[in-house]
């Protein structure tokens, strides 16, 4: 079989944008697996490849065995595909240990896109970070130039950091997004538009593009503004009381932080 | 005095972008106060204005007063500027009342634009909803007017909504900016970069521009992904145990969320 070919197991949000943006870059997709065949069949026909929803079904046809499903479901796919022989086995999520696949695989590794991805958006894949790790050199190197067909920047990352850097992830965007969502039903629950925040939320993401956040802090639990923040935990309080915990833990961390900082 | 007449008491950041950006569309700014008279000078040449630093300096000439300081330095600057007589005084404050200068002016309101100024970027008015208020009617005309030469949307707003306004903008800001402080620290403190999360922070803010951020939550906490979530717990409690309790606050507050969502 030809070096740049690839089998994706899974076809939800990370193998459809995986699988078609390699499709568009060089790489035969030679077969889409999934649990609900519509969905397989779907996929298959965007990157031209045999849909399966049985992975007994799967052949040895490709170089690349690329896992795209949840994380709790990458050992189960795993025992049902040890039919393959002796190729390369990696999935793509930054929380599991590569070690994972061990087990049923010699050939085994990670290719993790460090981005949220969802059906409705085209990520631009010039900018996502792709995190490497494979058991063997010559396989991390089939990873790398992979990666470099999709075009973002590449890291390779043993576990114990790959880890690191999805907790991190989780901060930044499922957090962050849940933010985005306190700040929409504060407005909504006082018929205010969400419209009045969402240049901000852009902003906020803007300025870190070439600042550090350290640097971007205000507001009043940075300033030390006892009156407006005793004023706020009042108001959520009002609104619902889990939210003024969570303002009273950010904001005690904000101080905390900038204590830790100027060494006081 | 002609009507686009516009003095500005304050030099920071507020006061600099919204008085070049004023400059810039017709209005004439006659003066700029600051306590520190570098300041006023720097801003005022900007302008085309007279720079002060004593508000006895301050004349009757401009048609509106921007007061562009510090929450808690409004009232105490408002008590040195009564001599300029029965002229519209607006503060640029989300969270401080309009009424707070109703002691010392009878034509008083609140000129807010809700967004976070640097002097390192160049803000965008356009897309910067302005937060207007004003004690009379006619007032509240010359605010709009002077919205309307700035760009952006304008909103009028009473004190009690601006408050909820600014406080969903605490949230989504200051928040949302400890947040990546958070992620890249830890990435740091496990020597990899910030590089490595900052296209996934730009994402998820990008993706509100169409969509609602309760239907673009994903991760550990929304999925009831009990192991990672304590596996996440267990990582931070090692790092920092105030991350651990900020990750336990966000993720229940998440998981409630949802519940109440779906009605369960």
């Amino acid at each position: 079989m030809p070096p740049n070919t690839v089998a994706l197991i899974g076809a939800g949000r990370v193998a459809h944008h995986l699988g078609k943006q390699l499709h568009a870059n060089g790489w035969q997709v030679v077969q889409v697996f999934s649990r609900s065949l519509h969905k397989a069949v779907e996929l298959a026909a965007i990157v031209g490849a045999q849909p399966l929803d049985d992975l007994q079904d799967l052949t040895d046809s490709a170089a690349v065995y690329l896992l795209a499903v949840s994380d709790k479901a990458i050992a189960e796919v795993a025992t049902q595909m040890t039919h393959i022989g002796n190729k390369l086995v990696v999935h793509t999520s930054g929380s599991t240990p590569s070690t994972v696949l061990a087990p049923y695989f010699e050939r085994y590794g990670v290719f993790y896109p460090l981005q949220t991805f969802s059906f409705e958006r085209e990520p631009d894949f010039s900018s996502i970070p792709l995190c490497l790790d494979a058991s063997a050199e010559a396989d991390l190197d089939m990873l790398k130039q992979m990666a470099q067909s999709l075009g973002g920047p590449q890291y390779v990352l043993k576990d114990d950091d790959r880890v690191m850097a999805h907790l991190a992830a989780v901060i930044v965007n499922n957090f962050t997004n849940h933010l985005y969502h306190i700040g929409a039903d504060i407005l909504a629950q006082h018929d205010l538009p969400f419209e009045l925040i969402r240049p901000l939320i852009l902003e906020t993401a803007e300025k870190i593009k070439h600042h550090h956040p350290a640097l971007m802090q205000t507001g009043p639990a940075i300033r030390g503004d006892e009156i407006t923040v005793n004023r706020h935990l009042a108001m959520l309080k009002g609104i619902r009381p889990e939210w003024s915990e969570l303002y009273k833990v950010l904001s005690d961390s904000i101080l905390r932080t900038k204590k830790d900082r100027s060494g006081s």
